[in-house]
Formats: C-alpha cells, structure tokens, sequence
C-alpha cells in the first residue's frame, strides 16, 4: 500500500483536479505573500512547485499577487492551467509537488489581486422587479431601460476586502418619508447582496470597444461576492445619481478566483430575450452560451436563508463586459465587476434580506431569532457549486463577513 | 549686470515662488518620468535639483510620480514645500538649481499620479438646478436630499487621463422619448463640466470617518478637471443607478497639482446654508473657510464661453471629504475627487454646454460656426486663478482636451 497522500482527492470533491482555482497566502511562519492553488484540502504553494519542477512559470507564479498572471493573457492561462493540471494529477511529479502542499486551515487568505476599478451590475430580472415593486410601487417596476442595457454604476475599488474580513456596521444619513428632516447613526437596514464577481486579466486599450465575443480573451475567472448594502443610507441619498455611501463602506470577495476554464461544463443559455438587443449585446449566434449555472447558497450564522439560481441573470458577463466598454472606456489588469444581486422566481432564491424580508415586513426565522436585517455579530457566508465535466462538481471559494458594531 | 536666470520671475507671473505646481515629466531625451515643480516658464527637475543640494528630500523628489510624496503626509508636504521656495528665491542657491531648469516647452507631461479611486460630486446649486430644471421639469429643481448632503458617486478611474491627451467621442444607446427603441451611435450631445479636481495623499483606515477639520491633514493638493459627459447616452441609462457610460469614457485632469498651501489666500466661506446641518458637515465653527475663490475660465478653440466662479460652490472639499468617509469608507493614496461641474448665478458662468445651450435649445456662436454641443476636432481648454498672497495671483495648470472621431 503506497502511503496516503495530499493529491489522493476523493472522488467528488468539488476542489479536486478540474477545479485548480488561485489564490494569494502567506503563513504564520512565512508572511510573504505567495499565488496558491487549492487542490482539496491544501494550497499548493504554486511558484514553490514550479521552482522546483523547473517551470517556465516560476516566475509568474512566485508573486505577491495574481495581477501579472492575469496580465499575461489567455494562452498564458491555459498554458499554466495545463502545467497545474499534470503537477497535481502525474504520480510521477508527487515527490516535487507534495512538499509544497499546506493544509487549508495553516494558511492566512489575502485579497488575491489588486482591484483596479470596481463596477456593480443589476442584472437579475427578479431582484430589480423586487426592488422596483417596493420603491417605486407607483410605476412600472422595471425601468424602460432595463431591458436594452445591462444597468451598472462604479463602486469603491479600495474597500473590498477578502472573505473573512469584519465588516464594521457603516453610519449615515436616513430620513423616513414622514421624518422632517434627515437623522444621522448606524445604519439599521444592513443587507447583503448575493453575487458574482468577474476580474479581468487582459487590458484594452482606451477608445476601442471590447466585442461581445472577446469575452475569454479579457476575463480570466469569477468568484462569489456580498456587495453589503445600507438600504437606508442607499434610499436618502440615490436620487439622481445612485448609490454611494449606501454601498461603498465594503463589498466581500472570495479568497478563491475559480478560473473560467474549469466551468465550461457550467455554460447555459440566458433567459429568452423580451426585447431584440442591439447588435453589441445580442450573443444569439454565440458560439457558446454566456450563462453560468452557478448554485449559491446564502448563511446566516451558518443557517441556509436562500438558494439564488445565477443561471436565471438576464444579462450575461460577456454583455456587461461589451457593454462597459462599448463607449471606449478601457479596461485594466484587477478590474472587478459584480453580476448584481442574484435572485430567483421563488421567494427562497432571492440574494437580499430586502426582498427575504420585504423590505423588513416580514422577518425571516433563525434559531437565534428573527431577522428583518442584519445585526451586530451576524456572519454571513455565501457558497456555491457549478457542475463539472462527467457528473463532477465545481466548488466555488466561500465569501464569508462578521458585522462588527460601528466604531 | 548678473546673466538673465530663468529664476528672475517677473513680478505678477502666477506661476511664482508663491504658487509651485507639481507634476511629473519627461523629455524627448530622457524617457525616465521624473517630478517636475513648475517656475515662471520653466520646470525643475526636483529629485535632480534636491540631490545636487544633498536634500533629504531627493529620494522622494526622485520618483516616476507624486504618489510617494502624497503618502508621506501634510508634515513632509510642508518641508519639502518649504525647500523648494529656499531653492528658487536664495541667489546662494543659483548655481545648483539653474541645471536643473528645463524650459516648459521642452518637456512632456504625464498624469501626475496614480489614481486610486475617483468619485465625482454635484456640489453647485446653480448647476444641479439648471439640470434639475432641465431634466425634471415637473419637480422640484433639487433633490430633497441635495441640501442635506454632498451627492456623489463614483467614476472611472482607469479612464482619468492627463490634459493634452484626445478624447475619442464615445458610442453608445441613446433614446428620445418618442423614439419606440433605444438606437446606438456616436454620441450627439457631447459635453463638458468644469470642476476642480483634489487629491488624497494620506490615507485612512476602514472603520474610521474623517473629520471635516482633518481635511488638510488628507488632501495634499487641487487641479483643474473636465468631466467629458454624452449627456444623450447619460440621459437613457441612468435611471435608477446613476452615471455610467455617459462619464467613463474619459475624464481630464491637469498635470499640475497645486499644493493646498498655495492657496491660503484664496479660502473664502462658502454660500450661507439654507437648512442647519448634520454635526459631521457642520462647518460653521470651522478655524478657516472651506471653499477657494478660484476663477475659472473655459475656452473652445481658444474662444472664452464662460467663466465659473468656484467661490459659489454649496458644498466644499472638506464637507466632500467627510461626508465621503462617513461610513467608514477608508481613503488611498492617489484618491481623486471631483467638485461636480461649477456654475455660477449668471447664464456665463455656466460649467456646461447642456446649461450654456438649454441642453441644445440655443446655440452658442464661435467665430468658427455655432455650438451645441462639441464637434469632433473642438478643443475645450480650462484654465483658473486664484488670489495669492499680497494681490498676486496663483495660476492653475489649464487643462485641455481634443474631440477626435469615434474609432
């Protein structure tokens, strides 16, 4: 009987050899930051492994972070994925690889990349049909835009954070409509926002659009985000310009970017289309579909709340890509756009406490009580699995964040 | 008679030992990008001219950017502000620095620093009720919020560009309302804003407000911006989550940072507020006034348009600052934020074409034809002084910017 090792993954676990998703540690004795790539229970210390197979990699995978290996560009990632795939998978490179694997709960998570900017869509048809019927009951509850144009808006690129970081409860302006005049303290409509995440690798140049098509050449992978949302900050002050303060205190990412390789068994068709979509959106004739059947689920100290279905998003990543850049704006290396809120049909998929709750009508029930929104301690934790080629499944890294009281 | 040194600054030149812009150069025989401090009509190579004179100072003086200097706070601002005044004014000091002088035109500029994040406001009452007036005739002019707290919302940093760079006219959906679909195109309403642009150098902590009196502890300087804006593409899409695409094509700065202690003389108490305010933006027990009389002048194809008096701005940098922070978001170094476009009472000192025109109902007359708004090949130009000490003027670098066609 060979001894057990590392790289024996169990079959079916969701971060075995075909997911190979990166991230960025260091550990208690060793702070300087690495690229690890979680194989089951372990990281494997990627530029360490490639040192020592003599990999032309070594170098790009022995940095502080995974900007220039998003910045080398798709054949570079397939190339690195080729590499990772053999070293954990060949029992003929375990004797180089296995020094290099360190258990999970023995590594520090960083923020994996450098956020260049920041840009949050509002693509799910259910959660702004939500959002609609409770803000705006008068009109319609769409606006007439939502359907020609994936609406987004910049958020703060310098306060996301890596899962695992308290979120302190953010304090601000609120006014009720029958209050005379704005009162200021701690928000006291504190939400998440169920979403996913897109970084770009490959950056494009500024005054020249990035089609629809080149989706793969510039995004290099995705993971979970909680895009955390004062509602009550957000509902005083986002007329006319949309939300700031309401959201800009933090938005969560995953330590874990799952690159867009290890989903292609998770491509699906987007909803049918209500409208014909100008000729920069329209991924009719894609050659693959532009949805990710993506399967989240949203805790609340670690009691399950919602299970939002990212395969109903009206708008796909690549049209948010097309349409962020069709004005020339340029992308950069670290550039990090939110999908939106991920809701469902059902009233157990919906990704916000805001719709959960209805606005704070109705709590939801955990054992340790009732909750309309957020309080003081709650952590919150959002997971979620992609199919994989032959029945597997792709995990993705957990976003997870504690409510700290304001300071 | 002592040689003519470009030292010998003529009385009345706004670019005096009093004023001191900083930004960062190169030239056609040196492609190193190093700070340059702006003289009469010359530039000093400062990290040259502080190593010729043995300063402690020549390792941050000696950077591709300002960026090292913004971070190393307002004490070493002051220092090394303090230096270089001794450099160009002690006739001891001649023959050290006079090497390092390179006349303005030989040089090229370069965006002065790297932008973290950029969040531009809405801080004029004329400018926001022009719009208002304009865009929602059947309201009120203002928000019921406007009065209550700075608007803002966050831009595109990647796509800040330094003046002098072309601007490409950006593409995008466009809808008149009785149009039955959106058509996409050229932008037809293109347009700028004049603001003022300020600079974080140091930064704060997640958590942690800034206060509205440590506001010169955090910005180390101010800049002219021309917030470009296709109000045509900015008119369909931003209902309900504000700006998108109508501002992220480009955004011009100057490449001349003034250091807010230049402008000591030019501080003047803003507008008389209208309803008391919350104590985190109360500023009227403030030690020194928090707005800047700065004068600014906007020009096409050299021809003056309008002249936007500053002075008139509701809301100032310091209540920006703090009210941007509130709820803990932290500040980078390399934090840009715009004023929002600066329009005065009076019909010609209006910071946009949308109000100089009534959004396109009465053109403006150049020698070279009329204007609504900008034609490819227009140049817009924005330049500005500021009262200096004693009834000099400080000047503001122009910042300047060419339409070309969509790509």
């Amino acid at each position: 009987m060979p001894q057990q090792s590392p790289l024996d993954i169990p079959e079916g676990d969701p971060f075995g050899p075909h997911n190979l998703p990166y991230g960025v540690f260091s550990t208690a004795g060793e702070e300087r930051r690495r690229i690890g790539v979680r194989i089951g229970g372990y990281v494997l210390d990627a530029g360490a492994a490639a040192a020592a197979l003599g990999s032309p990699y070594a170098g790009l995978l022995g940095q502080p972070s995974l900007n220039p290996l998003l910045a080398a560009g798709r054949t570079a990632w397939k190339d690195v994925r080729r590499a990772l795939t053999a070293w954990v998978t060949d029992p003929g490179h375990r004797p180089s690889v296995e020094p290099h694997l360190l258990p999970l709960e023995d590594v520090v998570l960083h923020l994996p990349y450098e956020v260049a900017d920041y840009v949050d869509f509002y693509a799910s048809e259910h959660h702004a049909t939500n959002v609609g019927k409770m803000f705006r009951p008068d009109g319609d509850a769409l606006t007439p835009n939502w359907k020609h144009l994936p609406i987004g808006y910049h958020g703060r690129a310098g306060t996301i954070v890596v899962s695992g970081t308290d979120v302190v409860r953010p304090a601000g302006q609120r006014k009720a409509p029958a209050d005379p005049a704005p009162v200021f303290g701690p928000s006291v409509k504190l939400d998440i926002e169920a979403e996913v995440g897109f970084v770009v690798g490959t950056p494009s140049e500024q005054g020249r659009p990035v089609a629809l098509a080149d989706f793969e050449e510039h995004v290099f992978g995705l993971f979970l985000l909680n895009d955390w949302s004062a509602r009550d900050i957000q509902a005083w002050e986002y007329v006319p310009l949309g939300p700031f303060l309401g959201k800009s205190f933090a938005t969560s990412v995953s330590a874990w970017v799952t690159p867009l390789e290890a989903l292609d068994a998770a491509r699906v068709a987007p909803p049918t289309r209500d409208f014909p979509l100008l000729p920069y959106l329209d991924d009719s004739g894609a050659d693959r579909p532009g949805g990710f059947d993506l399967h989240i689920t949203v805790s609340i100290n670690g009691q399950e709340v919602a299970q939002p279905p990212f395969a109903s998003m009206y708008w796909t990543a690549a049209q948010q890509l097309a349409h962020m850049t069709v004005n020339g704006a340029s992308l950069r290396t670290g550039d990090v756009y939110g999908s939106g809120t991920v809701s469902g049909p059902e009233t157990d998929q919906r990704g916000s406490l805001l719709e959960l709750t209805w606005n704070g009508r109705d709590a939801i029930e955990l054992t340790d009580g009732k909750r309309t929104f957020l309080e003081d301690g709650d952590t919150v934790t959002l997971t979620a699995w992609a199919p994989g080629a032959d029945g597997t499944r792709v995990g993705l890294g957990e976003v997870a964040g504690r409510i700290v009281g304001t300071r």
